[in-house]
């Protein structure tokens, strides 16, 4: 019997979870997958994440690790997660990975996928995995601002006035694709880190800029005052989806 | 202040409702727009459908009546129940009609949409609104058994055991449409009424055959022998709309 450190990547709708941390009462993504694995082992055994998501954020390719003694293969393990987890949440991939591999630490980059329904009327049956934005959107409006978030700022004004993260706030963004599909618009941002909300505000004030209620002029007046009033809203959480982690 | 007949086509998500019709401690349908028309007229106001739909089922062209002494023209109507709704329903249309017009016995035909997802993956941000067969699925042999279907027959084996339809069992189905799109296959079915269960135990048993656990002939063995059991599955309530009630 020896220990193995297993990766796996994760798909989870959000909708009834409150986020990604394990909270006291309720319902998070690791408290199911770690009783999941307390199930399998007999004890408890933490698990490691690429970061945390919100209450309501969706993950495509969330990325976690943990040590266990049971030896299986990585098909088996696909099998009996699978049948231990609830039906809001699917494993994409198992892999038995360097004992030294760290979800978090390792993490070099993450691309994070935000979908806004354009249209007049509300899609019902998406209404949990978009944010509705009826008004004309310039897209070429949004791309122009996008340029402005691009490389390394401080980010303060895009971060969650009760945010938790501690001391720098000094982010890198490498790539910010905006593109539309019939109704839809999508936006992937890719960078070396995100604070708490940073991709919904850079999303709400793209948006306030594509419909004409703010200049794009704003974000440099954001990263030269620091001053979270400058940017628009906070887009909700519903249309965030963690799409990669990039080791 | 007169009367006035209204005529409402609606959407609803039917995951989180224990069907259409009130029943005591559940929220259906018919409670929630009848508490909202209620909180309007300030007395209770009896609404009418086309129909039930049950548990989990969805409705993309429900229709109803109702009678207000309100005088309301039709875009106030929208606005005031659109506020008053809960999000997973939405008002299509709103239409003041005769005072004779009757949305059940008034209707001649109905279309009901049955939505599979045929790919191995299951689709999480969409499993509460199709059934997902990962098996490979005929669908020329669907095409086959479906037009054994067509016209008129008793449906007693089609129907829910414990169905509460009372009397004949004759329907007629008017037309079947199975079509592609990418993973997904749809069912058109059009007829001139539905007993319990009848679109997804035409659903089941169309799937049992297109992937060849049944032989196209066990629908006129059902017919002639009223068997349930030679049929297929009941598909899940999750993959069925009400898609159009035709007047």
């Amino acid at each position: 019997m020896s220990m193995e450190r297993i990766k796996l990547i994760i798909q989870y709708d959000g909708t009834n979870f409150a986020g990604y941390q394990v909270q006291l009462d309720k319902r998070t993504v690791q408290l199911d997958i770690e009783k999941a694995l307390e199930k399998m082992h007999g004890e408890h055994i933490r698990i490691y994440s690429s970061g945390r998501t919100d209450a309501n954020v969706h993950a495509l390719g969330q990325v976690i690790h943990f040590d266990s003694f049971l030896n299986l293969d990585e098909k088996s393990w696909l099998r009996a997660l699978s049948t231990l987890l609830p039906d809001d949440m699917t494993i994409k991939h198992v892999e038995k990975t360097s004992p030294t591999f760290h979800a978090r630490k390792d993490a070099k980059k993450k691309t994070y996928q935000y979908v806004v329904l354009n249209r007049k009327a509300v899609d019902l049956f998406r209404r949990l995995y978009e944010w509705h934005v009826p008004q004309d959107v310039s897209i070429q409006k949004m791309e122009e601002a996008a340029k402005l978030l691009l490389g390394t700022h401080d980010f303060t004004p895009f971060s969650a006035s009760k945010s938790n993260v501690k001391g720098d706030k000094t982010r890198t963004i490498y790539d910010i694709k905006i593109y539309k599909k019939n109704d839809r618009i999508y936006f992937d941002v890719t960078g070396n880190g995100f604070l708490t909300h940073m991709v919904r505000i850079i999303v709400g004030t793209l948006i306030e800029i594509g419909i004409g209620k703010k200049e794009a002029s704003c974000i440099n007046d954001a990263f030269s005052t620091l001053d979270r009033n400058k940017l628009g809203i906070t887009a909700p959480g519903k249309g965030l989806y963690l799409k990669e982690v990039i080791y």
